[in-house]
């Protein structure tokens, strides 16, 4: 299914009344509006690919119809976002998932939905049914030289399907870690670790980044050999200049302030990428901005700021992906909201007074710090973001478009109700 | 594979004289040892027929070998961990993955390797292939008056097949929850459910009861609906006598006091079962005593003087289980290293000076009231739960006779490489 | 210093266009404006005493300036709120920080500032220099009657004062507990304190309530007393209808859902007061929506629904208070923006279309819950906000008007630089 | 008050028997006895002078008796400790609390008590009475210049007074942070205080070291600018090679594994020192080992294995001192308490069989890791503890025979019923 740009027209033009009113008045109390809408437009938000079917735990799954059955019908279901949103302007691909077996093809049809192809993700979590050796204890940090090497090939060939697509950068989660106390000796599997990231670095093209991702817990539930960001930081300044930290939101302790790790990340020029999610109790991998806004808000904050410090361009220095799990909402639905939950923190971060918040903290006036941040926080950006929407072609309510074109239904109809997603 | 008595005798008196020096020592400094044996003769720890293969997260599993394929296997593997220990002396079914066939020769199998069946376990936390109506949005909750019907219809079928197998109890653990806010009415959820159990409740016969045990997050993100035990003593309460709080350990948030709760549902007499594991992030599922002992220590010294004030039998008043998942070590082991903490940790409750304990605390003298725990604590106890093995015509060490005896090699000459158990 | 009317009037004249302006754009896509405006009139939270000087934490106070130095002053600080906000129209008075000398001239200072005498608070977790018997390990707790008998008799004393002022209700924070395992015996802790509580239940007037607050943790690190809302509720239930469980939102666990917790307790006719702050790690005693507004509007949002359920009168079926620690703000200002943060939230609680969501929770559409409850949240209440103190003929903007009438160093002016409120 | 010597004797005299006939025991089970006694001989807790008198809480003090009234008293009491244990023989100081008079006298002093001079403290995170600008934004992360050389300069000073005292190291913990969002820029405030380091840093004198402590919460609730071991290893590492991380065992936030934080500071060189204290919750202060002790053995096996790795010496190589607040507990006797439990847990770790760990991690054989930890855990080891005291000229039960000699009471004589120390 494609939607016809006719009927996103359509459709704004039947909202475009009560828009405009909206805008008209939002507008009115904002500096530089025409600027943050440029940023609007040009801010573009991966959708993983394996982000596209229902989601499950280790409970169950409650698989919903109509899901992707191959590379082909993801990269579609992106089309779909995308076109809804214009927001969403990239994919990011899961090997061994999705291999693609005629890369001019697959280039062709993302680029017929205006997509590239973001930062390409290795899998050695998970022992594939061809696999020689397993991954049970580890794969970069595993004690038998022979399963590290598996571990860097298998990234190196994630490597060489990325340089066919056009994508420039490898996301590298690691779930290894251990269990139990005892199970490793922490040094060894950082050494080793350490090790068999510089093989795959060896291999990384010259314009290419790799993301060193952390997490502090799951599916290892004594330690992780890459747990925090300061573990992270470690190996990306040990591997060299193409090497960064990867921040996903539901991958903290409780209470972590992410963004203070944010900032810090960009003062020392190795933040690298970016996992939208939310949570309430681990890495729940719930709609961003479902259960925790204002944290959002601040992160995107320190974002901006320390970009802007650094004259980084907003849409295109860091790697901006949604990681999340849709276990009980349509996973497109659930994408639709957390682009619109990104979008709303980042349109709110850009329209803090800066100057006056640098003055207050320079005052230590602790009482207009906050003022300014809630001033900005508490305005209703919504209207900023539909009218960005509206320049790029997008729909000015894309999940309501998505209802009343019933999208889900012509999947379901397409595909079948009885479709599983590959992933987890 | 059976393990021959003389196999255990043997190993014994291979280490008899060790253990019997080791004994002597223990037991010079120590009153009624005869009294704390007897207690550990007495106490067996249910095994859940769920956690005999290996576990996984929702990221994978790599899964063991030489697994049980069938509910007779399952009573294999709990008979060869009784005849190690003899303090695994039951077996908690889970329709239903463990539905009979014949229960007079399921029966007749455990009673021939000395096992009862425990609290029998319902399962409304899954779709099965042929169930009519999804428990996505829940069970017992469910907004939809025929979806809590079928799950309360599970429930008394449960019930069904535990009557005749002569179990006396019913484990209900809903997933029952909400991912989202405004997913579902607190109130309604709370009601709906009660109802539901109020149905159960009906159909329970006289001599049983009803354990509801609770669940602080996972798999809904961001409310349970039996989420604490302030809600479970709610429903128990509701209910009626014949209903009690399950405490399983890994359900709680971070640095709850659950030997405080412990105590509480003691003193109102609505404690009735008990879920071994550990953990140190969330439901972790590890191997009971592994990340936590002292706490482990401290909730048997809960259990101990709670059930002592009111005089119920240590071995029979609560329903002692494990449930954990053994993602990383073989599960049979893992179990037994289970059943080996929580005997360490029930025999130090039991050597605490309970005299000396009152009157410290009568003082306030904090320093001496925790001398008089950590004397305890301290205490090398493994002697006395060898001795106690030793009595039953158990091994004095059964892990290591688990691998002398070459156990999981024999299972895989039987069972095979590839089974898998059924199970989460 | 008092606040003239006029000022007042003239300050909002000032910004009575760009306001109507931004009300009227509000009201104009809300239904049932003057229900809600009605409601932001009549809702009063209570100031309590001792927060209106600089807090501190165990590791040092910097002592803000021009503090009260008597009951008399607090008054007027609270005077000087309410004037602002027409939103604090209580104060809630800390026995022994706040005995009055002439109960007839505090009440008519009160009543000549628009305030009314809250729930009065009892101290039994500090030692007062002439106090007979200590604390040091517990009040209502107590191992030894006397001291038990010590603070009831406190509790019966704070209610006499209480009688005398007009207040009704009486709230008790126990900071029992023990830092040490084994420091207690929890059920008897638990005994003793009902013991004691139901001493004090039996001095309450007829038409009072006893609130039974409940805390996680600190000043004691190993257990509470009355550590979460099931402990509480078990005391409320066993004391009788005059009692009440009071939630404070910095007293739980980490992640504790303290929506649900509220949900319950109004479903049970148990909740009785709230104490609002916010924190991100435990009691950090924050500003009031300065961490997790959403949290708050959640909170909000199953309060109207509990106390519509039960057609609970809004603004006088719960006492509402602040409670929080001003350890880096003035706090006048900081209560002045945890008033604006509480108005905000039960703002957007009133705006959410609770038949839209009764719908979508029928229909299990979990992405359309979603989308009711943010549309309310992401809409700009302030106008409302404003609107009602406008009604109120308090000020449009209070934080604003506080600094330009120089409230604080006219204060200065009138009590010094170094004055210390009594208080933490 | 001194402890004479012969009174040690003649109470070990009458313990001898009992001691001998456990030590044999443990002994016999045992390789390198002799190698671990001398490790515990020679091993030494520092005291900080400020943990002599009793602790307290935001909420109050409940002050204790016979408290030491000035730094020679503290001394005593310190001396008192190493008397009775020969392991606490060295004191940490704090500045301002401890400024000597007489540098000769005071080491003279310490000198005939058998203790050294640990680390020197500063303190800037209260303001002293005669303080030119307040540290209530911070000192070193100070958005004013002058207020963070008034830091440095502090800081300096300190340095001065450890010179004096033949101490050879500072240790700077910074409450520096924010208890809001927005009031300071994590960025500038990194910054800021790295440049104030870097000045303290550059005043040290060639054989020193500066410990930079982390501490992810309070007395800051937002923020902390030193808040985990990433961001002191970030500072450590650009100040240079005698900068290293100061790890606190209460300065984590929940669940964090800190002795994987310890084995990475280790392998990159900059573990510097180490404070012992135990807790539950946040920052409790509880005694070492009472909440947690198998954690506190995992971290000492990590220390052990960690400094083995690099041969450095256990007793000489880092820092070692208790940190803990005496709320409940004499002060002394609490000390008592944690050194044990650090002495316990230290030849625990030294029993763990290194080379059975190793060849079981290599086999990924998690279950008899595990097995290894626990042999060692569960071993009571508490003779091979005592034995090291005898042989130090140490009581067998300092406890004990602190009680029996009456010790606290002849202090309170000697200094009175009402005396508060310095400290917290």
């Amino acid at each position: 299914m494609q939607i016809d740009k006719y009927k996103i027209q359509e459709f704004n033009q039947g909202h475009a009344q009560d828009h405009k009113r909206k805008f008209d008045f939002a507008a009115s109390s904002q500096h530089n509006v025409e600027g943050v809408l440029q940023k609007l437009v040009d801010f573009q938000i991966g959708i993983p690919s394996w982000a596209l079917g229902t989601g499950g735990t280790r409970f169950g799954r409650f698989s919903g119809s109509g899901e992707p059955r191959s590379l082909e019908e993801k990269i579609e279901d992106v089309g779909l976002l995308h076109a809804l949103n214009q927001s969403s302007g990239a994919i990011s691909l899961h090997i061994p998932w999705d291999i693609p077996n005629d890369y001019k093809a697959i280039k062709a049809l993302a680029a017929q939905h205006g997509l590239k192809f973001d930062a390409v993700n290795s899998n050695t979590f998970q022992d594939q049914p061809d696999q020689k050796l397993s991954y049970k204890f580890g794969s970069m940090q595993h004690v038998d030289k022979a399963v590290r090497r598996q571990a860097v090939e298998h990234n190196i060939e994630v490597i060489r399907h990325g340089v066919e697509l056009g994508s420039d950068s490898l996301t590298v989660w690691l779930s290894d870690g251990s269990s139990f106390p005892g199970q490793l000796n922490f040094r060894d599997a950082f050494e080793n670790t350490l090790e068999s990231l510089q093989e795959v670095y060896a291999a990384l093209p010259d314009d290419w980044k790799v993301f060193v991702e952390y997490k502090a817990f799951e599916p290892n539930f004594y330690s992780m050999t890459v747990g925090d960001w300061g573990q992270s930081l470690l190996y990306a300044n040990k591997l060299g200049p193409k090497a960064y930290t990867l921040v996903d939101l539901g991958h903290h302790l409780p209470n972590a302030n992410i963004e203070q790790i944010v900032s810090l990340l960009l003062m020392e020029g190795k933040l690298g990428g970016f996992h939208f999610n939310d949570s309430k109790y681990g890495d729940d991998d719930l709609t961003t901005g479902s259960i925790k806004p204002y944290q959002l808000f601040l992160i995107f904050n320190s974002l901006v700021d320390g970009m802007d410090a650094r004259g980084m361009n907003h849409a295109t220095s860091l790697a901006w992906m949604i990681d999340a799990s849709h276990n009980v909402k349509d996973p497109l639905e659930d994408l639709l909201q957390s682009v619109e939950a990104i979008m709303i923190a980042y349109t709110q971060a850009l329209l803090v007074d800066q100057k006056a918040l640098k003055e207050a903290q320079q005052e230590n006036d602790v009482v207009r710090c906050q003022e300014v941040l809630q001033e900005a926080y508490r305005t209703d950006v919504r209207p900023f973001v539909a009218e960005a929407r509206l320049r790029s072609g997008a729909a000015l309510r894309p999940l309501q478009l998505f209802r009343e074109l019933k999208v889900r239904e012509n999947l379901i109809n397409e595909r079948g109700l009885k479709t599983v997603a590959t992933g987890l």
